[in-house]
């Protein structure tokens, strides 16, 4: 287990610092702005090289960027239920629309999961119909089917 | 309030019964599988002509025609924290890449949220590097900005 | 995410430490007393203007005028459910009549909801019908229709 | 105690088969229709009157009209924290405005509250700036200060 | 809201240290005994006398003798559900005859509530049949009458 | 345990049926209204006389009257944290005033609790400085001292 | 979503009616006795020939063979954290000794989990050291390794 | 008790900074790996030797060597429920098939329970049909009758 | 699982319609009181003995009968935490001097647990000090040791 | 209210370091080991003597005996529901067999309860019919009649 608790906090305050954005971390490891992110907030075990470019462009010290190597304990970095409205929406669709999901997916897919593991999420802006801003969120997991044994 | 507890029981059995694909229940009212299925499910309140064809397709009597013309109140149909497999792995998702999402979303649009009301959702079947299938959830949302006052 | 967790701490103890008001503070970046309290609680994003001038009364530091501007994490400041009366009465309101304001509210404007992200609070100071003080809370919020897709 | 459980039920329901709005309700009884919707949602006692008005109206039997006279056992006929995003936004704005309020309140009127007791609740549909639908809730209740003894 | 949140720790530690009793406390400011350990435990706002001659009883400097006077936040010092078995006797109390009470009061009062604002406590020692100590804990508040609009 | 889970219903339809008063009921069993009412909502075991005179004032048939003699199993009859503003009130009482109250019992009395079962409620209506209708709720408990051992 | 909510009910009865063995289940479909238990307890979904074995096997009417070929929505059958000693000790052997697992695992593969999906469990009967029976269970799950994007 | 709550912080800590293997520890004190990872995480009792030969491999002080072979107050190094998926997929597993364990067992042993303190555990990386690497863990405990009296 | 739910109220009814004690309920089975009790609350699996001799005191059917010869699921007949103050006042005990006895225990007998599988428990009422009744609660159980491997 | 949080810490640690038992702490007062344990855990309010006794066996400085012979405010020193193994199986015996254990008792005592103040423990190492160790833990506390009023 990772015994660095504040990790995220030590790497998002020196992006913070810096004024650097997520497409630049992301460019600096070769990766999405999202996964990017990820590895910052502790959601990922860099590899060396990623964890070298980080340290480069993050100026963090050497404790910390093999830390970045480790396989994380991952858990959230917000209060849960989630009281941020932002976040909350998304907890709101999944309250609701999972079952929805399930079964438009089952019909396709059969009995299974979409994984949470083989997974990505990808963010883009695009406009609505009036002209409108709208955020599109694309999740995109293997789809796991039950074993029988 | 709608009354009618278990609207989306009956419903949801009739289609069932009847051997119908979303696909089907869709075509039939001129939607997305996604959204026929929140109807079915009661996520939604039916025009005249929507509750109309689903009636004639799926042989709904006319009090649940009518009590899907009605303005649900809106609860999950599902134990919650989400004990299914498929709808957990959405909600592992959203407990612990919530504020990387909204991390990366900011830096894109500014404070505000992704609405939950002015949204859609849709499910596609792709192939992965491997030839392995995915699943590809897009969530499309109009962005709200926090109002200053 | 900002990083600064205690934000709010530092901005109302000025604040309470140079003994000003609400409505001084909204005078100085030109909004309402609400909105005010809600920047200096860490409730929203100040504009570089507003972040200046309320670095300039309540003689912050760079830091803190810096964090201002970013979008915040929005968490609560207090036990949940609330345990001070004063917000406990709000809690019993919704739990008790938010059906009731729900249903109203539907036959008005058909399914949706009033937005919490476009919106704004207001309070006043009125006299009863047997000459009592009474408090007045204005919530105004722009009403959201659910897509159809 | 009224032992009466699924009044509600039975008023909403007969309310909403004889398709009356809560205006018509309000005005059979001479009540704001905020408040014609709390008495038949069983949050409210009824006077003799306004009971005879309501089973009028209603078609109500006699075992409802006087167990709409009684005090009643408030208690919530949703599932709470709100899964209904209509009642939930309402639920987020305590959430974390409620001490902003209190703040505010407290600078105008010294330590209290604001009764829920003696208290009011009024919809109203209002016009934006850019002449968009927006709901304005207003909330009236007396200022109660804290006893000295 | 007061930033002292350690206030009650403070007061009370005093209070401790030069071996006072409530009653002693009481005698300073004017109050009852419940009264005097309210204010001390930050469930109240001192006026200036009362701040004043607390922080001469119990050696306050100014900072604690002035936060005395904001409008506290309520919050418990304690556990909840109550740990302590003194604290859960009373719980015991509200939680199994809570609607024996309300049942017996509407009988006398009609629907309303009594008021926990406008209220007061006393506490007894009593002498009972078998000439055993009692406790007689006197609740006393004000009744409030649900408001028709 | 009693397998009658809903001898209270029973029992209070009967009471509410009849429009006796608690006062009325208390008569018929020589106790007061609060403890006539403790029984009648199944928090108590009746002696043979009492469950005779309650079943020959409420017409209850043999079961139930022998149901009345077996001792209870106490259970809430209201959902917990109660959501009925006159429950709640005391409940918030508990909540911030429990600690207080301890420590001026603890000052007259030693470490020790006030017992709920050797232990008495009264109701009275009382009037204020200024002529309001007040309720008062007398608790007398026996005082236990913590056994050494 | 199958509707079917009491399914393993009816199967699970008809098993102990007949006084059959899971051995004997698992036999009459091919598959092991845990995961024969799996299907008939409703976590798994039959193919049509599973299906009509079992149908034969325990007499199930057509509808509920149907529904065994469904996907299922997974809930489960008991309270939840387990009450029954049984299974609660497994609930604590991973609620102390996960992370431990955790780290042994990490060591092994490197950042993934354990698949509970592509996954089996077997029971097994073996002697200890002193010759007490022990029971053994074997978790078998492809190990997924988080995807980077 | 031991009050010393951070032993495991301190333990792993040394064992990630002098980069030993599980293997490795476990080779010093002659047990498995997972035991020697219980052991260093808190979860048990070492003998005077184990603390001896894990104080000379981690440099571990006096103190902690003494706390080593106390009796440990076993508590979660982890947020409960799981938020790491890794561990959350053991969970789910026991949220779904406890029962289904329960039932095949008990018709093996008759009722009882797989004790988790005459418990171990063993971890190997097994290959599947398809050549993929699957993660095997075995639950080894006493079968534990019920008593009779 | 047994699937008979209410077994207990149906054996508990009878035995209270009879209007026998747990002593004599004892005496047919050959057990003490309160393990007749527990197998009578569904609370252990009866031989078969066991259950004919109960099934014949009791007048139970066969199908009763029989499922009192399964093992049985256990959960609790009463809400949770316990409401009910006898209940309560254990759970109390366990909540604040479980670490005392853990503490004790462990000195008497080193790292382990008492078995509440290989456990009876025993009551008496014994008399005290002051000739006051007294209840005496034996509970009995086996050592048992954590494993080492 | 106590305000040395940290009490049990100081005595605790002060115990361990010197090597001293249970025993020899309750002989040092003349009390049980069990009850000598509470005191020092910060479940008990020392006599004068008690407190100075503890003092010179464990050097505790004089803020420390002070405070032992205070009133306690009694919480929980464990995480709740018990997370260790030990402490939990009680929790499960109250959990599953509260209401059995209250059937029996009520059949001897009539309606009340056990009380938990007036109340002992005792601890005994004892050997079963095979020779095996088994711990009885003897609760003993006086009989508490409802009272009527």
């Amino acid at each position: 287990m990772r015994m660095t608790e504040n990790l995220h906090e030590i790497v998002v305050n020196q992006k913070n610092a810096k004024g650097l954005t997520w497409e630049e971390v992301a460019a600096a490891i070769g990766k999405s702005p999202v996964y990017a992110a990820m590895l910052c907030y502790g959601y990922g075990q860099a590899t060396e090289q990623e964890a070298a470019a980080l340290a480069r462009l993050l100026d963090l010290d050497a404790a910390t960027q093999k830390a970045l190597t480790e396989a994380p304990h991952r858990t959230p970095v917000q209060p849960w239920p989630p009281t941020d409205p932002f976040v909350y929406r998304f907890y709101e669709v999944i309250l609701l629309y999972g079952p929805v999901l399930k079964d438009v997916c089952h019909e396709i897919f059969g009995d299974g999961i979409m994984s949470a593991i083989d997974f990505s999420i990808d963010v883009k802006k695009v406009k609505g119909d009036e002209g409108e801003d709208r955020a599109q969120i694309i999740l995109n997991g293997k789809w796991l089917r039950y074993k029988k044994f």
